[in-house]
């Protein structure tokens, strides 16, 4: 049986999460991994200044190990400190939030995703669009389990080929389909609220709206939006090629 | 004048940030925004559940905005909260420690760098691969005022197309010169180190080295080491465009 490594960024209290143990327990000999609090936003960020605490949440269905922190930390504790040797594959999500896009970039379901791409470790990020408490994950549950299928298929043929797969779902009841696509340009436009605190001194709230500015309709943002599940294959070399030989001009 | 807005990871107070201060503002209208502490391995991480602060550091030399966020987070409230509309080029660094290659996930100057290239400014990370506290930034005093220099010229010229650049230098007297390069393959294989608390219980330090995995020589690590700076051009499109058609067989 396969060994594979589940993690998230919402903590290991999210539906999401326990959604994906669930699905992908009968089909895979699995270890679960999660933070102690939500960490959405959180980025590629690293625990390099503080010590690492690692406990066991036993849980009615599977017990998750839990630490204090980030999804990559996470990523790096389980494969040194859990498995014997390197998982065969990770899994992270199942994500409340599209991670569509630019999102990758500040997605600490993401990071997980690229640490484990980073370590040669196939791995694949799960995310709906939706924020809804209620959702669902059943209606998921058999795309997901065709894809770590078909993953687990790719990893026993293509070894030197390392999987790193963002996979967002649209929030309906019955998708369209699997798209394969390419990351759509977006950004976030930020709005700061400018408040005073009891003390007069002024705070700053970050919140803001997502612009989708691409024009294609072959990207994951458009593909999601139609209805469809969006697989995006990342790619770990973020070489701009085309802009390289322009650039030579400024050497020295 | 352009106006350029200065940031880094390594907070306000880091002799990197105060040397690319002290570099550009004769050639530029600058601001400078940090953190209030360090903030290495922060990655893209954002302030999603806390209110930011924002205060200004009056230094002898030049004043410098300082923040409790990250440095995302920091690109975001200068853009948004001080400049009346965006700066024409984002600088950050300069950075203590080599971005080459895959640090650029785990990295808070890259972060800084890519945020600004996600909201359509162009943006330069700069960082030195040496940790020795008494480097003299002065002796990249020449090649970091051509580059910025060269970048002003390229931006007038290529409205459309934003740069988005990290600069690594090697840490010798006499760099070789530029050379334009891609990121080059690598990774951090971590260890932890297990330790037992006073009350009984484990904890785990995270420590790595960085292996270089990569076979050519036109790749950024390999460059720093031949003495040369290395300046990689960064996509913000992460899409693996040549493993798509295989993938489109698992499309349901």
């Amino acid at each position: 049986m396969a060994k594979i490594l589940i993690t998230n960024d919402d903590g290991y209290r999210a539906a999401g999460l326990n959604a994906l143990i669930e699905f992908i327990d009968p089909i895979a000999d699995i270890v679960a991994i999660s933070s102690e609090t939500e960490m959405s936003g959180s980025g590629h960020a690293v625990t390099i200044k503080n010590p690492l605490r690692l406990r066991v949440h036993e849980d009615h269905y599977k017990s998750i190990y839990v630490s204090n922190g980030t999804p990559a930390d996470n990523v790096k504790l389980a494969v040194n400190c859990i498995f014997d040797k390197f998982p065969d594959l990770i899994l992270s999500g199942i994500n409340h939030g599209s991670n569509a896009s630019c999102n990758v970039f500040y997605s600490g379901t993401l990071a997980a995703v690229i640490e484990g791409a980073m370590l040669g470790i196939p791995s694949i990020g799960f995310s709906v669009d939706s924020y809804y408490k209620g959702y669902d994950f059943i209606i998921i549950k058999d795309y997901v389990t065709h894809i770590v299928k078909k993953a687990l298929e790719f990893i026993s043929l293509h070894k030197e080929n390392i999987l790193c797969l963002n996979i967002n779902f649209p929030a309906i009841e019955n998708p369209r389909g699997i798209k394969v696509c390419r990351m759509a340009k977006a950004k976030w436009v930020e709005r700061f609220e400018k408040r005073i605190d009891p003390h007069g001194i002024p705070y700053y709230w970050l919140d803001g709206d997502f612009v989708f500015t691409d024009e294609g309709e072959d990207n994951d943002e458009a593909i999601v939006k139609q209805g469809y599940i969006s697989l995006t294959p990342l790619s770990l070399d973020m070489t701009d090629y085309n802009i390289m030989d322009y650039l030579r001009s400024w050497e020295l």
